[in-house]
């Protein structure tokens, strides 16, 4: 697997005319190598060229986990605290400059959304001025589209996810902080089998609150009337999960209902239109078109989703001007909403996966608004 | 409370001659607006001018966090996903440039340990190459004294910490894995009020494993005679708590005994050898003198101790080398351990805050050794 991984980078590489990509601890370096590092103040990066071995620069404590765990040959470049970094950089310029084609490294590309100043830095001064470049382009390009090995991690995921919510929503009682719902969330989510590292923090949106897309978690007790708006995800094996449902909490007014329909009427639009060659900004329009359709345009102010995988957030991106087709393989969230300032809001949110003449809800939990309390 | 956060970061930046410091969704950023960001591929940044109004650059989304949220007066730069930040950013420096004093940016400071390569770009782009330099410094420097509201929020992580692990060691049990109770840690501290986001996973090493200082958690069972470390902590509005207790599983053997009444001493130590104008390093050297006495001195093997706050690692580092002086205000972890590879460890972390005085613990968890698994 991480061999054939390393031949589709090097072929986007050609394409894309880099000479080498480095990437720092996170989840492009895992995707190609297997191996975790935690992002901290010791800086961690691997380096892979158009040919020659992949370099790994990382502190001495990791040496056993590269030297153990690399599923192909790499050449290792080790610091002690005490010396630094700067040095074992040094080390892999010179490694990467004696195997490169035409004896130097023209252009390299990082992880600009990723790589830290520190890093920059360290390789300016390594590698001599070579022209340094975003090359996210390469690294979403090949995680875009999933093999069934990631798609298994990611279906349960969304399986652990979907067990955490039916358990927590159990317990919800009028007079409950938002707080104590989140609590109650992560716990169900840990119960349910997740990695400890969950995606994100819940957000856990009541009453006037579920009106911002981004609410942060506040000691509000939820009180009849109210929607409750749950947006969590659980990880499994690095892969992630994002769900949101707006629950009713006891009887709610005619226009949250009006809202409620519109947004399960719009995330079916943009699954409906989900299929390979279809662009990202057509399945965002399925779903603004219903909304406006309605008469709630201009409260449907987010794009329709973005892509999930080993990142909360990665490519496609869901918005309107976003051209990408659509490919079988590629996974995103499905997320319309409508706010109501000072009322309410509602968001339906599943994740999805193009398959060859459509695309699939990759869990189960029912769109029907759902009256919960107690 | 956040205008004379911002005195004190202009007159910490006149010290350091730079003209304006940008920081990222994160700390810096919260500490400085209480406006907290979640790290995206949205670029958001916040500019503290030496004059004039800060600046922040965010997404559309965020606008009424800002404007609705900001505690002194901001210039906020927004940006749409379809538009993206780079008209932003230039605004941004627009806007810092006319009231800059003298009319221009000469010396930018940004943090290099977390600001990544997209928007060091940005304002490079923007910005018109003015010196961009490491700023962690002026941060770490403004925060590592606290003030009163800070330590309240601090007490009650502590708290909550506390009483989360009292409820935990209750359930355990001879023949419990170290995940099970690592999984009940988590749970209790949730319950117990913490905010959803923790500050690190627990740490739960038994027998052998706990004389690893950074042992990650497996599926070994204890048993009787273990010493089993516990290495947690909770978050209280966005400030964290981390505390290490090491407890025995029945009756164990006389040199386990010993090197717990050893660190026991150390930690007492450190604690009283804490006050004004004392180095961290002769706090360091305070715990590993009762030590080395006892004749361990090899097995207390990392600093005693690291600065504590808004994040999990922060200044003061108390180590050996670390000649700072310390002042009131200033916030630790108190964390001598002495480690006997195969047989087992021992560690007693507190979190401290330093006084006019001498230093005052920020909890009450007892330090004799405790006997429980049932």
């Amino acid at each position: 697997m991480y061999p054939a991984r390393l031949q589709r980078l090097r072929a986007a590489l050609a394409q894309a005319k880099f000479d080498c990509v480095a990437a720092i601890a996170g989840p492009n370096l895992y995707y190609l190598t297997g191996l975790s590092f935690h992002l901290s103040e010791r800086p961690t990066t691997g380096f892979f060229p158009l040919s020659g071995d992949p370099v790994i620069v990382a502190g001495s404590l990791e040496e056993s986990k590269v030297a153990g765990g690399a599923p192909y040959a790499v050449r290792g470049c080790y610091y002690t605290d005490a010396g630094g970094p700067v040095t074992a950089y040094r080390e892999a310029a010179q490694a990467l400059r004696l195997s490169a084609r035409g004896g130097g490294l023209a252009r390299l590309g990082v992880e600009s959304r990723r790589m830290r100043v520190m890093e920059l830095r360290l390789i300016e001064e390594a590698f001599l001025n070579p022209r340094i470049e975003a090359a996210e382009g390469v690294f979403a390009v090949l995680r875009m589209t999933k093999d069934e090995q990631e798609l298994a991690l990611m279906r349960k995921a969304v399986d652990i996810a979907e067990r955490a919510v039916q358990a927590t929503i159990a317990t919800i009682r009028v007079g409950q902080t938002e707080r104590e719902i989140a609590a109650e969330l992560v716990v169900q989510t840990l119960r349910a089998g997740s990695d400890t590292e969950l995606p994100f923090a819940p957000i856990v949106a009541s009453g006037p609150n579920s009106a911002l897309p981004h609410a942060a978690v506040t000691d509000r007790a939820i009180q009849r009337g109210d929607l409750l708006t749950l947006d969590w995800g659980a990880a499994h094996g690095g892969y992630f999960s994002d769900l949101t449902r707006t629950y009713a909490i006891g009887e709610i007014d005619s226009e949250l209902k009006t809202i409620y329909e519109l947004v399960k009427a719009a995330n079916a639009a943009a699954l409906r239109a989900s299929r390979p060659g279809v662009s990202a900004a057509e399945v965002d329009a399925a779903a603004r078109q219903v909304i406006a359709a309605g008469g709630y345009g201009e409260y449907f102010v987010h794009r329709v989703g973005h892509g999930l995988g080993l990142e909360g957030h990665e490519d496609p991106s869901m918005h309107g001007q976003n051209e990408t087709p659509l490919e079988p393989g590629m996974t995103y969230t499905i997320e319309p909403g409508i706010y109501l300032p000072g009322k309410g809001g509602v968001r339906i949110e599943d994740d999805v996966v193009v398959t060859t003449r459509g695309a699939e809800n990759l869990g189960r939990l029912a769109h029907d608004l759902t009256v919960i309390g107690g």
